[in-house]
């Protein structure tokens, strides 16, 4: 931190800045915040900028952590603002040609209006009527004035704002004026007389006179809003990290309130919705910035300012393709027209819809702007979300009744259902419908699959429906604590309107938001290209996704695979690029009608034989399963799990269906009840599942196994290539693995044996558990491939059960910064991402060709897929919808960290 | 293993075998087997031993593995086989001066009665006439004739033996005679015939007159025995590794059955019972071995050896003596006495009780036999449970109705009652009662500590019940599914028998026996002498105890520490040697009738305030409980726990509860409900709990650390020495810590400053989240100890609920041998293990000051004990009855593995 000075010139060397910083593996910005370093930039780009300096954000550290300004840094400041005072001319307080400055706030990372600015600093008494004898512009000297003193006073001293505001608005009444343009030039004489009264009242002290007084005091108060509550809640919403500090601009002011010929204007380089290139923004005559950004005055577009100032719009255009061709990005700038001269205040890379983020970066490949690389690390993986739900009509979308946790992207509407029987039954009779559920369980998979979205009143984010949505591509909302549903009269109420069975209802999975009434929602071109039913050439969106995708597609080492249950989803993920199946579960196939019945006759069975046998009565479905599937994924590997859930999740639970298993079962209900009762588990996320199953259950997972091969047979037979792979899941001690391995093998020979067919398969294990990462190198000598199962083992090495503690402690942990974000949402790289390192390490050590990948949720996630890229895996699996996300991540991931 | 020969003569140098086999980590038995290697030492040291030799276990190995005898094998046996010719100077199969051998197996570990032997191997018809020549001895040759043919037919051919004794009775029958000795010689000649005729039915061959044929099918029936089902039963019951193999003893045979001058005896040189030192066994004149084995007759004391033959017990008893000089051990002895002359055919380390094998070790000491650590070797310390807990008097015992899983050793009888409530009445009126249950919840905690003991129809061996019950030295027996329990009416049945409320019922902890009726029990002397119940010279077994203890803790380096939740348990821990409380537990504080109501009004408390209020209620019942342990263990560290279970635990269940409830917190019933509805979680275990509630509700800590401070500021004003530690469960993440340990020392500083008393205390953490072992460096930065809950640790690691896997499928999972022990009850070197090494070198490394230890139930398991020991723990902690079995485990340790 010493290497460094505690200010730096607009019109320093940057380059030899931004070496040394790079040595310490730091940027520009980390120094000098955004605002800072790209004033420093474009001033050497020889842009017109206000003449300033940049204190750093070390010094800011410095100050959060001491409460005093660092020693040495008055004078490093007053040293700045002399040669500043020499670089313009003019000198602060100086009644004979004053300077004023303003000091704004810039972290590395864009945090608008979160943190404090003064402007106008410098001016006193004094000053003023020096100025009016400058500008003869008495109005605008004496606007400035009040300005500094409310701003002042307010941002640096505490006073509420109000207070200030009651000044003027008083005046104005005194003048019989409503607008404040209408004051008089006395009356804003007035109003700074009043304010400075107001300050004294409430401090009983002067307004300070002394510019440096004024100076060192906003600095301190722009330092200190770095921590302020709500820059603190950005920071938190926005994953920003809270140790980085902001820096101080001290910056010459400019005026664009200096008459017609001056103004102020914000802009984009491109259309930052569409992505069109043109410039794109609004533009104030004669006002100040702020005046633009408080939405006070209507602003024009700034095509008029091309119309208006034909020079000035033309050097602004000039500054926007050089700043295009400086950044290699989109900018977003505000500038100041000062009586017919152009000043840049700022420039940043502009905020832009994913459907302008992929045009722009496309566009500017095609104009040799930036490489593929540069163009792929130029969109961000989340925002592709955009592009592939479905979304609410903008226009038609009413004010939502209550927000849940957003767990699955898109929107949904139809008619509200409170089961999934009735839920298919709607569905099949033709009618849109949104299942709404205290909270799901495996038994609602049909329901939830025929309806629109769903919406339950508990759970988080990786509670039963979100992951089942997500993984379905269902809108979902969930953990809406709002909403109070009685399945008894069949309605809910929510904010005290009662809503029935039959009503409408929208939710947004992308916001949280909840809304009564059918909202009109919209389909995502892109999806509807890839599912055939829009042409390519219909859709603009398309063109650009399907010409920029490859990019990434190239770049990347990670392989990116799907996570689908379905010849449907395994068909759509792979026209999204999924080069093959991480995870198919087996377990949601069981709950069709006939299914689940013979389900719950193996599950009641009394003997090993009549087990055995109401199991194979399972195999035809499951070998059509398979067929279907490895079909859709022909000469791409399917990895298959066995069955993963408590038995007891299969049980029926009403009168009815408890009715019709003892039909099939040849048990009593009470008998029923008593095996389920016996099946109970304290803890299931800990209990008899996963590969315990197979182990006292082996008939379930012979004759899954079986299913596998007999389908990839016929697929061999009738000429495609299958190529299943065998998961067994929640494997923590070899000698699980070694004996359903040997299960396995014994089937696979006897298959091959009965249909004369030679068939490759592989046969690997999730690494879901803690244990299995630490004996990893036994368990890798007799696996093919690992797929790290990330869900559960964040959930075993956290001791958080997801449905439990996601909607209780998490945000306040969040809020209480024990964490910054959860890691059911993005991998922790401390413990859970440490045990698969050492997973990965001890497995490859083990077994050189071990395979290795990842079919949790955090494979769809970018941070995570960056992480999966670090330690080296193979590939990452994720939601059909998600493999574009995963895609991009894994390209930059290789552009960042390349491996 | 190539480095070693296949067979060893008796005569051969031990002592070079055993520097080779040292050299590899192995010792004599792990090559020759138990038996094998000691009569080989004895031999060596000059006992007479019928000559012979040991085939090594790893040639059973090999035919285990390959089936085939190990090439080499045979001409390797039959040169064995020439030297003892020329030693014994008779020759196998020679009719001039025949040689009969037996084949015996003889693993490491003694397995009696589990695999196959053979004797009298070398007759045939030939044999047989010579040596009637040659004995003079008609009967006693075809006795051993018969004897090898039904042996040889059943051992090794697998022939029903029912099928050759009916041979013996069919010429008895024809004789006349009831009695075996009553058979004529002509009669033993008859049963021959048949027994060949039997052999030839059943097998189509005749059978083998050569012995070496005899000899060599002996051997591999005799490998083959290390796998049938009876020894693979007992090797996991008795917790033998599967891999060791057994050796085969080729042995020339002695006859107890040539006259009155012959006998067979076997003798343990001390009481194996009482330790008392005089050789104790029984002799049988004119027999073979296999006849005392058998109880076919009733044999005689062995005193009566002295008055029959005195000169062969004078030498017996000096051969005893010897032994014990050289096993420095009391020895278990098979001899026999062949006309006047004196073998020892086997000698062992004797079985013992735990009460003898303490006496033993305390005389050999004073004898100047053994050092005291041998002493301390020598005495299981599993074994000390005996000596500690309640027993029934085995006379009294009848037989069980029902087995459960034995959770908590001990002995009680009572009046069966299936609620809490009524165990506190009856226990009240005087009366004694057994607690019987589904399962155990903390609202239980009263009524079991009202109770002599608890049986639960569910749960595993560290259910609630379980585990609360060992805490308590409560006898416990769980998981027990043959009783069928209705609370409706009031009764259980188990087997078709009804028992109602109030009929008695005993059971017993130690080995899982239920039985009908008010069995007789006594309590243990040792607990009565501690208790001041007994003066100390009225128990010897209390004298022997008391000088032995010391030994073990003069020894042993890992200090040991108690897990107590009352004065009573700590103040008993303290005189069984605990030097410390390393677990107290505050959940069963709040379980009191005042506290259980103050505690649920702060749960359904709507503001922070009312919460806080609530919860300072409680504070002056903290303070007395821990006034009241820091005062038992004045001077000495006390570690307490802070809260630790859900919340939701301590809401009311049944309707009367909820009424009280509501009462004291003016919530309706329906709200309680709800409130409950709303704490419940999926998977309490992963839910919010431990350090988690202490972030969300700060309340509850402060409060719990004030009452803590506050006490310790009584007893210090008091002039005691109270040594507070206070513990924060279920750490995972740094914050949390940082969080709760800030609020911790806040408090301190209010305490002392309100008290005007300065203490010392200290603040750690529990580590039993999988996630705390890999930032054990960051977290030990703001730790002054760590204990490691391995309950929870190996819950996470392994995912396993233990509720709900240990009566479920971990049974099957050692049945399988994919784990050898439950990870409950030992801990699992492998995963767990490595997760507690990984965290002491982290913490260590972080912090060189920290302290560590362990608390999980572990910490009074002796295998775990050692493993405590040998990644260098500071202490390990357990119930107040294992104290003496954790210091005598750490002595062991220490000399196993000094540190």
């Amino acid at each position: 931190m010493s290497d460094f000075k505690r200010c730096y010139m607009y019109n320093e060397d940057m380059d030899s800045l931004a070496q040394k910083l790079e040595a310490e593996g730091r940027g520009l910005k980390d120094l000098l915040g955004g605002k800072g370093s790209n004033l420093c930039l474009m001033t050497n780009a020889e842009i017109p900028v206000p003449p300033g300096f940049t204190i750093t954000t070390d010094t800011c550290i410095e100050y959060v952590e001491t409460g005093e300004l660092p020693a040495g840094l008055e004078e490093e400041v007053m040293a700045s603002i002399e040669k500043l005072e020499q670089w313009v001319e003019k000198n602060i307080g100086n009644p004979d040609n004053p300077l004023l400055v303003s000091a704004r706030s810039g972290s590395k990372f864009s945090m608008p209006g979160m943190m404090d600015t003064v402007l106008n600093l410098g001016m006193n008494d004094e000053v003023a009527a020096a100025l009016v004898e400058l500008t003869g512009d008495e109005r605008f000297v004496w606007d400035a004035y009040r300005r500094l003193i409310m701003m002042f006073g307010n941002v640096v001293r505490g006073i509420n704002r109000e207070l200030f505001e009651q000044c003027l608005d008083e005046v104005k009444q005194e003048e019989g004026v409503t607008e404040d343009v209408d004051v008089s030039s006395e009356g804003l004489k007035q109003v700074v007389e009043r304010e400075k009264q107001v300050y004294k009242q409430h401090l009983g002290e002067d307004f300070p006179t002394d510019p440096a007084t004024q100076l060192f005091a906003t600095i301190r108060a722009v330092f200190s809003s770095w921590d302020n509550d709500r820059a603190i809640a950005y920071r938190e919403l926005n994953g920003i990290p809270h140790d980085l500090g902001t820096a101080v601009n001290v910056q010459t002011m400019v005026f664009g309130n200096l008459g017609e010929g001056s103004g102020t204007g914000v802009a984009f380089t491109r259309d930052p919705a569409t992505g069109e290139r043109e410039i794109y923004g609004d533009y104030l005559v004669n006002a100040q910035g702020e005046d633009v950004v408080a939405g006070i005055r209507t602003p024009v577009p700034i095509s008029d300012l091309e119309e208006r100032m034909p020079q000035i719009y033309a050097e602004f255009a000039d500054i926007c393709e050089k700043l295009e061709q400086f950044y290699h990005d989109m900018e977003d700038v505000e500038f100041t027209v000062e009586q017919g001269k152009l000043w840049m205040l700022q420039t940043r890379d502009g905020k832009r819809t994913a459907r302008a983020a992929v045009r722009i970066a496309v566009d500017m490949v095609h104009e040799g702007l930036i490489t593929e690389e540069e163009a792929v690390m130029m969109v961000d993986p989340d925002q592709l979300d955009q592009l592939l739900h479905r979304q609410f009509n903008p226009e038609a979308k009413p004010e939502a009744v209550a927000m849940g946790v957003a767990a699955s992207p898109g929107a949904a509407a139809g008619e509200v259902v409170f089961t999934s029987e009735r839920a298919t039954e709607e569905a099949q009779a033709g009618n849109r419908v949104v299942l709404v559920r205290h909270e799901t369980s495996p038994e609602d998979i049909r329901g939830m699959a025929a309806s629109q979205g769903i919406l339950t009143m508990l759970g988080g984010k990786t509670s039963h429906a979100a992951v089942v949505g997500r993984q379905m591509g269902k809108p979902c909302v969930v953990g809406c604590s709002a909403i109070d549903i009685d399945y008894g009269t069949k309605q809910f109420t929510v904010n005290g309107q009662v809503v029935n069975e039959g009503d409408y209802v929208s939710i947004d999975g992308t916001t949280g938001e909840v809304m009564l009434g059918d909202v009109d929602t919209v389909d995502s071109d892109i999806i509807q290209v890839l599912r055939g039913e829009l042409e390519p050439e219909q859709s603009e969106d398309y063109q650009y996704f399907a010409e920029f995708m490859p990019w990434a597609g190239k770049i990347r080492k990670l392989g990116v695979r799907t996570n689908a249950d379905t010849p449907e989803d395994a068909t759509l993920a792979r026209t999204l690029g999924a080069a093959g199946i991480g995870l198919t579960r087996t377990e949601h196939m069981f709950f069709g009608e006939d299914r689940l019945l013979n389900f719950q006759k193996m599950i009641l069975s009394d003997s090993e034989q009549a087990m055995t046998e109401a199991a194979n009565a399972l195999l035809p479905y499951q070998r059509d399963d398979f067929y279907g599937i490895l079909k859709a994924m022909d000469n791409l590997p399917v990895i298959i799990r066995l069955l993963d859930p408590p038995l007891h999740e299969f049980l029926p639970k009403d009168a009815e269906s408890i009715q019709a298993a003892a039909q099939v079962s040849g048990k009593t209900p009470k008998e029923i009840r008593d095996i389920a009762a016996n099946l109970h588990e304290f803890n299931p996320m800990l209990g008899h599942r996963g590969c315990r199953l197979g182990v006292t259950f082996p008939m379930i997972y012979k004759m899954q196994v079986r299913a596998i091969f007999e389908a990839a047979c016929q697929l061999e037979k009738e000429g495609y290539n299958p190529v299943p792979e065998v998961m067994i899941p929640l494997v923590g001690i070899l000698g699980e693995l070694e004996i359903l391995r040997g299960y396995a093998e014994e089937v696979a020979q006897e298959v091959m044996d009965e249909q004369g067919v030679e068939f490759e398969y592989v046969i690997g294990t999730m690494i879901e558990i803690p244990r299995a990462c630490l004996v990893a190198d036994d368990i890798a000598r007799i696996a093919d491939f690992f797929s790290f199962g990330t869900n559960d083992l964040t959930q075993m090495a956290f001791g958080f059960s997801r449905d439990d503690v996601e909607g209780k402690f998490i945000p306040a942990y969040i809020e209480q910064r024990i964490i910054a974000v959860s890691p059911f949402e993005s991998i922790d790289r401390d413990g859970v991402g440490e045990l698969m390192r050492m997973a990965v390490e001890k497995g490859r050590e083990a077994n050189p060709d071990l395979e290795l990948g990842i079919c949790g949720e955090h494979g769809g996630e970018p941070r995570s897929v960056h992480f999966c890229h670090e330690i080296g895996l193979d590939y990452v699996s994720c939601a059909p919808l998600r493999v574009p996300i995963a895609r991009l991540a894994a390209a930059q991931a290789q552009v960042e960290n390349p491996r």
